[in-house]
């Protein structure tokens, strides 16, 4: 499958419903309308009624979608119900904040390693931290297919093209720059510089 | 000027144009046409021809465009030749990362001072932190407009209601939740595990 905007759109929305209604189940709620989780996260009912029946979850026009039935059914399209293991390239200090989070096991999500040039700096880690020399090996012998790309911009492409030489699919990339990959590889960016700038331009001209 | 998307994404071009020519002027070009221009970021070069337009930025048709000239303007129009102040909310994992992050300096970014819950933790700051009650009067006496949030999910909405009091007017949240706000506020939302589940989902049905 070549990865798509409108599908990535339509499976950040899938991520959205599912964790707003993990909330709303613990809130003690059975039944749920559109309505009522669209006012949640912020979509229109139309649009969640729309997805949902693009996904065969189905509901009544009355009462509504069953909690358990939506669950069940979201997290087996959004395969929650297995544990994602990734690993981790550049133990900075973004690097060091990803693998001390605490919500990823929650999630099902688990940095299995990180890698750094410089490997003896963080013996005191949750996760082994390996020279980055290691990393194709530990890509293959464990099946890696998802990776953190969080060195400096100036590594990231390299960084990268080891990943997938190795055989990482997927890559989730905190250095504010481009990669040049396949295009049957997903790679998803986290800019936090574009964002800033992108609230000031708007705060400024206010 | 309320904020819309459309110009958000505008904006997020201008911003990665303006990145890619400081590189290539550190590389030693002087002039750069829309196409190389293009291949660097990523876009098209008619659209980077339809942006420069808009904002007044001017070319020749076979030399292409004046590096300085397009810096200067593309400084001006975001902001780039002064600081921008901001506050920070939580010091956790993640906020922590962003205190010690040595780029944003660079980029004319300064986080004056972070709040916490527990302000004591934090001694060895590079930045002072303080009890987050104290956050309000900072924001006014110090006239800062931008925030970011970092703390935890159940305590981000209260924590933008308190920013948005004192007269902040523009978010960057980290916690994994929508903010409401006035449609005056900007919010910009950084969601790493909807973007790690978001490539899951591809990488798995690979």
């Amino acid at each position: 499958m070549i990865y798509k905007k409108e599908n990535s759109k339509k499976v950040k929305r899938l991520s959205r419903y599912r964790r707003a209604i993990v909330k709303m189940q613990e809130l003690g709620y059975h039944r749920l309308t559109s309505v009522m989780l669209g006012e949640k996260v912020g979509v229109s009912a139309s649009q969640i009624r729309k997805d949902f029946s693009n996904f065969d979850i189905t509901g009544k026009k009355k009462g509504g979608y069953l909690v358990d039935d939506m669950l069940k059914k979201l997290q087996k399209i959004l395969g929650k119900d297995r544990i994602y293991k990734l690993i981790l390239a550049g133990v900075g200090n973004i690097g060091t904040a990803l693998i001390n989070y605490n919500g990823f096991i929650r999630e099902g999500i688990e940095i299995m390693a990180g890698f750094d040039v410089d490997s003896s700096k963080h013996k005191k880690m949750k996760i082994p931290i390996y020279p980055i020399e290691k990393m194709p090996d530990y890509i293959r012998s464990h099946r890696i297919k998802t990776g953190i790309i969080a060195v400096p911009e100036i590594a990231a492409q390299e960084v990268c093209n080891t990943m997938v030489s190795a055989g990482i699919q997927g890559i989730l990339n905190f250095a504010p720059v481009r990669l040049i990959t396949d295009e049957s590889i997903v790679v998803q960016y986290v800019n936090i510089q574009n964002k800033l700038e992108n609230i000031f331009y708007f705060v400024e001209n206010n």
